[in-house]
């Protein structure tokens, strides 16, 4: 049964809707058994001239899908294009790497990975993105592939990043693989 | 300013209550960037003989707390309790550890990690909790301490745990962690 | 989807209710082709000291069903207990039966009656109720046994009746049968 | 006071509404002895991108008025347009007329009334339509008028049919009249 | 909390939408001590053709701010232009000035007021609005200055006017003033 | 038709309720010119553990009806009970009477008045009440009688006074009357 009204300035467009619709019947899903199709979410939009607290209000812009934000900074990172990537990044960002001290500069992974691997390419099994009070946190995982430093090539490692996202931007990504385990 | 409103049939505890608003309020903050108290939930619980979909309806009991079920099955793994730990799992189970290929027998992986280690215990730093389409899923991340074989010690290890939950079960779980980093 | 949300005072029993649902979700699904399950029926019930219209209410007590009235109307008629039969008659109630002038007063009914056949019993088949601006309509169907004046027996003719009601009480009887086909 | 909010899909017509708006203010005014001008019928449309059930969903057409279905068959076959007849009709239809054995064939029909009457028009008194949860129930009343096979002229025979109706079809026609009463 | 939904017919601008939600939350800010911020009011514009009691209804005309005529009037009566001051009064309107009796005409108020005072220009300090179940009553204050009847000039003289409003028209008008205190 | 639903948490008696009724009632007739039977308020209790904003809230207490601060404040002064009086005062409080400047302190009012009056008792003809933004103003009106200082009575003076309350004390006093009128 369970039936979610959502009642929000209107301006909001289709996909932002989705992305609201979809997160929302989730949220009742996880702790209400209900089939999917028993779920209705129904966005009720008021007009801009329809809704008061403290006087009129605008509407905020809708935050970017996290998950894109975390696939472009991902891309921006394959090919190296570390302004690209910095975009992305806010305020007090940290990365921590397997086998190594936390790092706050792009340059200094590049640095650190150059004795690990040539490069490497990410393959994607799958994201999960996690809405909190603070900000999002996603998450994705699959498998690398490239050439250690000697040309040879790997592939099919496994590897999980954690991204930390405050306003749009990310502000901290974990990395854990299985690197050592196949280097070993 | 967006307002959920959430009709559900009476007969949800608070506790459940609880995990609805928040899920239903973070969803709506990962595309509206409002504040905290800038968004409302209202749970307007329907009496059982005022609700109909082709006839009256039960209300379904509420699933488990998903990061409640992983932290009883680590508990339980912790201290070898493999019959505890059997009760969390569903159909089709598999794990995924570094460096070895996947399991389904929670026995197989008490015999693959005798000779990595002789115990080990999770400090957890943190847990994420997804709700998707088909189930939820529980991430939970921190440091492993414990004994090599040789019996010396061993702790701040990274890990990430990420688990897939169906129907209140555990059917999924992938393990990352810098043991291999670590142990050279 | 469609969805109702009936608000309405509290008071109203279950079977009020389930009687003020059913409605509803036919009414609907007269002109939506939902099926049945995908029509959702609330009923909101306002507490007595939050509901005001030019002051504060009183919920008005429920009509009796109109199909309950009906039947039990036909079956004081069957049992000839007149007075039982004509508390269910409202002011102005008239009667129209096959072959005769209409007819206000239930003795009249059974005078004329009487050289038709000694006595009628019916079985049904079904009832149809209608809700209408100004009342409500009853139909019932069905077949009529019983002895001609001479003692023999007729069963299996077709008739049907239609009431209408007004305050809970009938205000018209209408009668159709095939008795004068099978009397020939 | 009884309040109706029915939340349904942008997309129907000013007449679908006030179809579904009578039928709604009359469900209620059934069981609550409310006047007509107390029943509130406030129809909420959602906009297509803000509905979702498992996903985003499309309007179903409405259903065409059944007396209209009712009015044009009977319209046909008083003209003895058959073929316009037919198609009102669904999957297995039949007919119970007076005084003889359930039809199916509008063409047996016509051949059995033949030696009955010349021809025959209706004359409407009044349409009742029931909503259930199987389809429509369409019921017309009023008098016929027609010549007899032997040329003279009759009039002022009362009549009522019944109709099932499901999925916009006719699927079963029931027919009572008084023209063995007054033939005789 | 507290949060206001105004279901009304759509057809009212985006002024008359203000005052509506000022006055609400004034209205449930009276009682609740929230904060301005923290009483959300929305307005449910129902389309014509989805608002129904007893059959559709069209909305009705919004009533002018009583201010603005209140203002309007007092504008009028400064520049002693009668006929556009009594425009504004309806009917049974009667004043009542300190020191006299009742009055009913504007040229009689005129009359009584040229012994005390040759002009007399009115500087507001604020206006209060009541909404009643009978009308509306605007309060207007603030200070007095003109000519006395000698041509000296005053000022700063305190002055209160009550009007009561009914269908947008003023029917009845009490001053108040310190005059005769100034006066001597 | 306009339907006014306030959503609210569950804990305010009725009284507070009929209050926040016909405040909500007032504000939508003062713009919209319904009868006042046309006007429905619903107040949707919201269960304790049903309402969250940044987590679960406290319903705050009701602020008391401002027009029986105010007539209890006159009663006390009346009576020339300054404590109690003194009680309804806010923080800044001044009083404006005709024909002297501000005053603080409820002493000094009694003392200014000596020679004005022995004593003066209110008749009250009229309450009204305005909800602000920033608190309550209350008038109350009506007629003052009492005995001169040479011990002669007076009667049937004319007289206003405007209360400004916040936070359900008073912090404002303005009175106006026709003693000067009057006494000559």
């Amino acid at each position: 049964m369970p039936i979610v009204e959502l009642h929000l300035m209107e301006g909001y467009g289709a996909e932002e809707k989705r992305r609201l619709a979809t997160g929302l019947a989730n949220a009742v899903r996880s702790v209400i058994p209900a089939a999917p199709e028993a779920v209705t979410v129904m966005l009720n939009e008021v007009a801009r001239d329809g809704y008061f607290r403290d006087g009129p209000r605008e509407p905020a812009p809708a935050l970017p899908d996290p998950t894109d934000t975390v696939r472009a900074f991902l891309a921006a990172m394959e090919q190296r294009d570390l302004n690209a990537a910095q975009a992305h990044l806010g305020e007090g960002f940290t990365m921590r790497f397997p086998g190594t001290a936390p790092m706050t500069e792009l340059a200094d992974l590049i640095a650190w990975s150059k004795p690990r691997y040539r490069f490497v390419t990410k393959s994607f099994e799958g994201f999960d993105t996690v809405s909190g009070a603070d900000g999002s946190v996603v998450y994705c995982r699959g498998t690398l592939s490239g050439e250690w430093p000697d040309g040879s090539a790997f592939s099919g490692i496994r590897f999980i990043d954690r991204f930390e996202l405050a306003g749009g931007k990310i502000t901290r990504q974990d990395v854990w693989n299985d690197i050592a385990e196949v280097r070993g």
